[in-house]
């Protein structure tokens, strides 16, 4: 008998309806003989209908009343789920947050989990209860009511797994599971059935906005072994697991992309020790925030730096960068918002050579022109102009066979 | 400096803006330099809302669970109340019952409360804070969320003053005060500036519906003097105190009067020990609930039985009645549902004499019948004709000089 975490977003409790829905989905898992933890979201809508209320008394309100306010979508949820699963004749108990004793810090709005006392869950599940717990919300060492911040469901399902040592946590989403790459963008992409919790890491941050971030982050670090999967299909998902686990074979897992991003360059400034901070720093200081950054081998002792921002901060950071250069005495500032980045994600290329050339090659074939080159231990990015974002996905998606499993 | 518990129902907190007034009124008290503990209810409608919610998913769903839905209502107030008292520069606190720890026994939708640790809350008032507390709320011993039932939240205002020891609790709702009658009956009905907790029960319990009669003898049990005011307009209220604090002249206090009564009687049934219960037994079982009763002295070994129900239940009674007296050898059975209850109320006729016959002499001399006597120590009580009610109730007034202070 295994204990398996559930976590229901809001889209997925969004109506009454769905909730029954919910409801089968988890008895099932407690018809197979499993345990299970359900954490549930606020009804989609619900959180965003508090915040309305909130800001029709005071556009900043106080951080501790907020967290009072929105706590409420959640604690509605669970008491409907477990309405609706004892309606199945499916035992169950609803938590908030400060009943089960999650125990946060007192950032609130944004409080991070500091314990979970599962004692009281344990004693649910051994009399055959399912435990519904409502996401996002802790309770600091006062009693004080604290929110994770904004989609923190993930990582209350996560630190539960993790406190209960449950042998899988499913995230159940609109999406059925990690794919290759969008299939929006490629139709043969593929859904994976693993990935690793580092390749996961890559492909989130780079668009493919399935998990939050902070809770795959959290899964790793306890090693808890996540799925992604939907409430809507069957289907078994895709595996989020640790990379001794992985068949050697797949390289790569798949191409990300972002269309968000612009590009800055400026160009002949000395080449002296700081420099990078001299202009990084005013961009950070207009709290524009920084994605990748390359610096060229330095060239009659002045050196060309190149980044990439978020397009919406394009027009902000040109400003910046153009008075940054004028006061070191920089030769020419170059902006682009026309490009996108793309990314080759996988933690087989840090054990197989040639991979980075054969991307190259790729692009280079179908006339692609790359301007900027980045490179981690499991992922190899390009910045090119956006007309060939979908040419680039493809050709990259054929060449590293992605569409075969 | 006094400490004042005041508390707002669903009406006085429905929408944002009315809020923002209730923080208005708060600030005011606090201004006159007294620590203030505000007990709010869920806004109007929401618990309603709630509760639709739950019956799209269960018609009959689990208490534990409805009492974590609907607990959110009031939660919603406490959060945008702090909220609205924070933006007027008044430092406020909010606090489920939980976070109190209002203490209640585990009856789930009807819970009593047992104990409420005022440790926090002193904390608060001491830094100077309003302390903002979600009524109708509470824990049992073990964590889960309770609720004292529809309208509970001036038994947590009480409660809250009583285990503060608050100098006065004061019940904000849509009506200014208590009344010497209904002015729509009445049109020199005039507001009481005090009446007794004896007093207050028999006027609530006759239809005079300002308090929930549950707080009215928490407040009397725990000394606590209670006052009842207007939300919407500026005015003293009226305090509701203790005996020995109202002046002897004020012999009556009020008038009140219930539409919803019928009458039925069974005459000629033999008087023999269990008599009443052989009758009553049988429409209490009915789930009947029986307001008045009046037993005639016996003639002829037979005796005749009175007694009131509501009107609602008339026809049931009925039948049942016929079935009884048929049982019991009953020479007759009558009934009378056009008929309505008024009632004297007022400490005052406690030592003093002659008020009973003044009563009847009053309504004699308009020529209106009593069909039925009911009296207590500080209540005298007639059954008339409904058509009589306005002609009676002003006539009453008058001859007790009501309209005067």
């Amino acid at each position: 008998m295994a204990l398996i975490v559930q976590k229901y977003g809001g889209t997925s409790v969004g109506t009454t309806e769905r909730i029954r829905n919910v409801a089968a989905k988890v008895k099932k898992e407690r018809d197979r003989g499993n345990d299970v933890i359900v954490v549930v979201s606020a009804m989609s809508g619900e959180t965003n209908r508090l915040i309305s209320l909130a800001a029709e008394i005071d556009e900043n309100p106080a951080p501790r009343e907020m967290d009072v306010l929105v706590s409420t979508g959640e604690q509605v949820t669970i008491a409907l789920l477990s309405m609706a699963l004892q309606k199945l004749d499916c035992d169950a108990r609803s938590y908030t947050g400060g009943q089960i004793r999650i125990l946060t810090d007192n950032a609130h709005s944004k409080a991070r989990i500091l314990d979970i006392s599962g004692k009281a869950v344990r004693e649910d599940l051994n009399a055959g209860r399912v435990v519904v717990v409502a996401g996002f919300q802790g309770v600091d060492e006062h009693g004080n009511i604290t929110t994770l911040g904004r989609g923190g469901s993930d990582t209350t399902a996560v630190a539960m797994a993790a406190a209960l040592k449950a042998d899988e946590c499913q995230i159940f989403t609109d999406v059925d599971g990690v794919y290759t790459t969008d299939p929006r963008v490629e139709p043969r992409a593929r859904r994976l059935n693993k990935i690793t919790f580092e390749e996961m890491l890559e492909m989130a941050s780079l668009g493919s906005k399935v998990l939050q971030i902070r809770a795959v982050e959290f899964a790793g670090k306890y090693s808890v072994p996540l799925r992604v999967l939907s409430s809507f299909e069957e289907g078994e998902g895709t595996l989020i697991t640790f990379e001794d686990e992985v068949m050697e074979e797949a390289k790569i897992s798949g191409i990300a992309f972002n269309r968000d991003e612009s590009q800055l360059t400026v160009r002949g400034v000395p080449d002296q020790p700081g420099i990078a901070y001299k202009i990084l720093g005013p961009i950070a200081d207009a709290n524009v925030e920084i994605d990748m950054i390359v610096q060229n081998t330095s060239q009659d002792g002045t050196t060309d730096f190149t980044f990439t921002v978020h397009r919406n901060d394009y027009q902000k950071a040109l400003g910046v960068l153009n008075q940054v250069s004028n006061d070191l005495g920089g030769r020419e500032v170059k902006g682009n918002d026309g490009i996108v980045k793309l990314s080759l994600v996988g933690v087989g290329m840090r054990s197989h050579a040639g991979i980075a050339s054969k991307m190259f090659k790729a692009l280079s074939d179908e006339g692609i022109n790359i301007c900027m080159i980045s490179t981690s231990e499991i992922k190899i990015s390009v910045v090119v102009d956006e007309k060939y974002l979908e040419l680039g996905v493809r050709s990259l998606h054929e060449t590293f066979d992605l569409q075969q499993a």
